[in-house]
């Protein structure tokens, strides 16, 4: 299967210039003004941008919680991810307190074999690392898992503490995989719920003015200070406030391989959101939770200035209905999470290219080319060269969307965007050469996505 | 009892100026170019200087410690303090896990009662702070102990958790009380030392590697993040290592009511000592340990720069015979501390004023004035003025004095300084209008000092 | 003449205390709690606080400008000054272009002598320093004027170049004076004045506009940077703007001795004064310009945290009338210039202690001692001490003033705070012993104020 | 003519990936995994880089100094920099005092034309900018000479006062042309050298002694701080101090679209290479001086962060004899500059990406991708993608090169780094197509190189 894209405009994470495409199989061939020859198929990019497909490395589906899950499972997950460009995720596979690593991982296996529409991976949230099981962490690289996630948050749940944290920081440095972190102070802001709580405070705001931003800002300082001495990297998951923001930039500039994400829902909503009417709020309690005003310009200059290597979704979405309104009565009862797998592209590309605040190559780095790089995947994945997975984003830019619960591929009953107009959208998507979204229409299927191993990354000089 | 002391020079936290004294009774009467009346007993001190006598707000005497104590207690202790110019010193009394909080306070008071020299106040170390104890702080504060002490190192004895420390900030918020807090992160350096152990490297220069002063650094940022969002004060005691100090001052910047001290021993000795032939880095192992060399030279310059706002001594004194030498095997069982009550003014001032590093009044400042002030004891203790409490310090600038276990006051078999030429000492103590020491006798006596309620202190601008 | 001020509270600028203080002729005797003997004077200052009498150390009393002059002599200014609590001013002699050194300053002794209320020092204003004159430097210095101020704006007028600063700054490194600067980029705001004129934008708020804060934090970073390599000290005037407190820290911070003062159209006024109606914002033409809104906030941090060392007014009157006026066709010529020498402590005392801002303490600090220390008149002025001026300010805390050009003392047609109600007044001034003001009534005289000569400063540690 | 180059390594500013490359003419054709078809020339680039041909945009090539020249003219210095890999230079072109730009101008295309063996182009050095002469600027840039050069240097020669500065960013801001400055204080700096001479410091280590960093950081501060007023990016050449750096980063912080350059010397010598023996220190005089020994260290953590742009070399050669010793008697006469053109490349690649200090795409990026950018030439220039000039270099990464003025191909009787060893050197060189270097023999020729037009970069958002 030979195919041709022509006459669009590449558009890597450091270049953007015309030129035609030729995919052999399920890779990339050949980049060049012109080719001539036989293709089994041609696809006429005219006037669109050929785009690395993106990777969502922040994505939980089928999380158990509770007695339910999140709504999404793996093959509606998949489907809306690819809908919305993205041809790759990486989810938290999850080890249970008491549990063997192996155990969380085949758990998670299972949930997606057969199910995925796009490529997937895992990383590994490890919740109990006692001497006994600390040294699986090896075996799991080995088979391609090479993350690992860690609360800081969450305490008698997910939390774990110091020590173990630091020990797990020697071990991923011995094995070569990279740890990434929720960072939010759980010790005290468990104390601040509790008091709420307490109070009668229970509007779904209270979840955030629980969780101030100097609580995270105080996890991410933490986190990094162990990651400096055990000397190894560390990645920040949803990074969220800009005071955490600050304090990665410090560990970075006193040489910490310091890195972070942020995901959408904090570039463009704002503590705002949960004072919407009635029950409204909850649709936007996730953690860390949305900020104050102001916070998202300040992570606005922290993605243009190069201080943000990724945006990821943090999806992990649950119905108003049935899910979120069991915590009715109190915000410390609404499951945490909302969802964006879908529209993580439509909302970066009209809010940070459209406006000229982030340039398309940086896109493209955020949302795809670091992502790849930072969890194994590059140069199989995020970017368009010879020899690189033909996972190809054919962008319109003029396409115009409005985002809705009615219309989104997402299986959840409501939408944080509700309404918004955005412009940019994607054409046709390529997964390793077959054509996932053409003409408006999924053309995919249960099953077309593959795990994917993947490497050790390397953090060399930048 | 009216007394005149007469052609010194006065030295408070900001001026210096020549005047006469008159003291009447315990107090001071009045401040002026000549006096003329009746008085029974007149102190020349010309050449000489005319302090406030010195508090020492971090000592730890009598304190058990296994099966035996820090080999000061509370009369050999205050009568070393005297010696060296200090009139009032706080102990830590400390609350046993399990305890009633008032029952560590009587442990305390019951081992001073009768035997101080000097003057003396408690703050009172948590160690366990459940729901029905916690209230128990404000009892203790309206009794005059008007400050707490946290551990975050030594897990399993005296750390607690940040659920913990935020609680008892927000205790402290009600009940008008500073906390001060010991910073270091337990639980890693907790990993570390053990790896360290089970590696074989057990000399006393471990016990510095293992607590690198990035572990100080964070856990001094985490608590003064809690106590931001607590809105209350926080001091920070025994600050040893650069890193810390610039999380000071970052706090202190963003507006948080942020404070610390250091001792002596991080301004005159550094991680060099450990390695000294044999076992002799054991008289340095204290925690937090030695800093690398350069970092006195950082303190020094906060010291000048008003970043640090007291020299305290943490005076926890350990026979090198009998009691060091519990850790020939393995520096983690070494007893932690040294001594210093005694030479505190000795070494700051022949290495801080004779220097030019800091002015007389810093001096002052930094060893009187501030600490009766952050600790609700100014203005009766930490300046010369009408009203103020008679302790006066008569400085002599070119005594010369070589600092000598064979020599010194303090109970314990060997000097961190040992063999150390200064100049400036003490010529002539008064506590309370009352001759403590005088032509290089020691006129006090055990019983002389009394227990010393403390107000809750103000932190007004400054 | 032996006076006693009893029953009022003495404030410096470290401590507050209750007690009495004996005058003996112009020098103050002793301070006590009690005292008898016979007094020629006895003044009852109960309820009230008694300070060392404030230094004003920027002031422009007669100064030549066009045809006319400053609207206050040295008999108006110093008359109003002493009705604000002010017993000293250090007002700034000129050399014009070509002139000796010695010629300006005898100008600015024959306005002064025989006129002044108050006592009364100059600096010295170097327009011309060609290598036949900077050697005069020394002289003045030797005549007990130890400061010079250089100008980095008006080019053609008063502007020197950066050659001339750094040759002024070795100079000053010999003969042991300070140098004061108006940091303003000159070069580049003439050419933004030029531009808004030519384009028609003239009122008095482009005065403002064509002299960004940017030009002012240059200019400061410009001044220290040549200090630094010189090696002096350096003392900027009328610091107005955020950005240049940044750079005073900064250098500050890498040991530059940097020093500041600021004044009160800085701390209560703003952009917006500019906006006023017709052309009423001509009141507040004075350089630098009043700054937007919220700049006056950084400034109150930077007193309070001890950034800034100095209030003083830069009191420079002209008449609206006659004067300021002369600029209704264009802000390029109203005459650069506010009056403030009577209303400085009512201002910062109301705005600072009232609010808690700033402590009693620091209000003397920034108004008295430490403008004494910083220009050589410590501890002869700023500081209640025996032996010391007995220039005494007894301050009634409750007394309530309404600021009206109506009501004040200085002369000239306006007041910047017209109508403001401020709480804390001057009840009682005593220079050098004899009382000044009292009971609302002006009781000095000109000719009672005295030329001081001034020491060089010490700028010891701190 | 079409040539394949197979079986290399192409490196871009961002990518590492093997691929063949097709040039087609002047031009890249295609990149791929393998091409069929005829080609008239094959070159086999296994174990190789591809890498984009570099740029060097700081240049003195012919420059007039004294009664002579720089020694390169522009034959021999563009053949030296095709030796070292270099393919496009940007000169200086100078407009005397009193001349119109043009003439500056024309003065440089003469010395260049028919003479460049490389493409060139020219910035315009302005000296004298009155009001009839600064709108010229805007035909220069209309004909492709996009960037300006100030000098705050060289008082009476080349500098030009804030006034002037200001004045040409504004005209900048209007024809959208890049600002280049040489930032160090020459006013202060004057005095230094001056005073120097007169005390008989006349030895090549006082060049240095007399220009500190301070006044490098004061000057680059003062011209970005012009340009944040004026809205206009900067960029700043031959940074060589932390101090300087610092400035640039702090402005990038505040929103002003900051750049700078930094050369090998910065990198590589230090301020000891001044004191070596008898006047071969005379060598290393340049402006800015080289630095002391740990400031390298600064600057390349600057170019691994990114904070630099680009490496340059300023080259500016002049023969010790007859031409250094100019300056025997005293250091203020020795011609300032130094060699570099043609080692540039050896330099920055043994001793960034051989040690790890950089990576292979960032040392693309600063010797080629970014000055392309920063200077309107990319994607002409700077790349390796279809359409671009096949401007190609192909590096050996293990061909061992010892450097020597024996042995070098620059027009110079010295070379700094006589000796070095380094390791990775250029294999084979293309100009638009035409191999211009293969085998160690130099096979292009004088006129090979033409005149490139310069687009008005842009500078979006990051």
């Amino acid at each position: 299967m030979r195919t041709l894209i022509k006459g669009g405009t590449v558009v890597t994470c450091a270049e953007t210039f015309k030129a035609d495409v030729v995919v052999e199989g399920e890779r990339i061939d050949a980049i060049g003004a012109a080719f001539s020859g036989h293709f089994d198929k041609t696809i006429d990019a005219t006037g669109k941008y050929l785009m690395p497909g993106a990777l969502d490395v922040h994505t939980h589906l089928d999380m158990p919680f509770g007695g339910s899950s999140s709504s999404d499972d793996f093959e509606t997950g998949t489907r809306a991810a690819l809908w919305g460009g993205t041809t790759t995720v990486v989810d938290f596979a999850i080890q249970a307190k008491g549990q063997a690593l192996r155990q969380g991982l085949d758990n998670w296996h299972a949930k997606a074999q057969g199910k995925a529409c796009s490529d997937y991976s895992f990383h590994l949230i490890c919740t109990d690392l006692p001497e006994n099981v600390i040294g699986e962490m090896d075996k799991v690289v080995d088979e391609g898992v090479t993350s690992f996630k860690l609360f800081m948050a969450y305490p008698g749940v997910l939390m774990v503490d110091d020590s173990t944290i630091y020990r797990a920081l020697l071990q991923a440095r011995e094995n070569g995989a990279l740890v990434c972190m929720h960072a939010e102070n759980g010790g005290a802001i468990d104390v601040m719920i509790k008091q709420a709580v307490a109070a009668g405070k229970t509007e779904p705001k209270w979840h955030a003015l629980t969780r101030p931003p100097q609580m995270e800002a105080e996890a991410t300082h933490r986190a990094l200070a162990m990651a400096e001495v055990a000397g190894v990297p560390l990645y920040i998951v949803h990074l969220s406030a800009a005071e955490a923001m600050q304090e990665v930039r410090r560990a970075r500039d006193r040489g910490v391989k310091a890195y972070a994400e942020t995901c959408p829902q904090y570039l463009f909503l704002s503590y705002d959101n949960y004072l919407e009417p009635g029950f409204a709020g909850a649709k936007y309690v996730m953690s860390p939770p949305l900020r104050p005003k102001g916070n998202e310009e300040h992570l606005w200059k922290a993605l243009a200035l190069g201080d943000l290597q990724a945006v990821s979704t943090d999806h992990c979405p649950f119905n108003m209905s049935g899910q979120k309104e069991l915590g009715k009565e109190s915000f410390a009862k609404i499951p945490n999470g909302a969802p964006g797998i879908e529209t993580r592209l439509l909302l970066l590309y009209n809010g940070g290219v459209n406006t000229g605040l982030i340039s398309l190559n940086r896109f493209v780095e955020l949302v795809s080319t670091n992502p790849a790089r930072m969890f194994g995947l590059y140069p199989k994945k995020g970017t368009i060269l010879p020899g690189a997975d033909a996972d190809i984003l054919i962008w319109d830019p003029k396409k115009q969307v409005t985002i809705s619960a009615a219309t989104h591929h997402m299986r959840v009953d409501y939408n944080p965007y509700e309404g918004w107009k955005v412009v940019g959208a994607p054409a046709t998507v390529l997964l390793r050469g077959k054509v996932m979204l053409e003409n408006g229409t999924f053309t995919g299927k249960a099953g077309d996505g593959r795990f994917v191993k993947r490497y050790r990354p390397e953090f060399k000089s930048p």
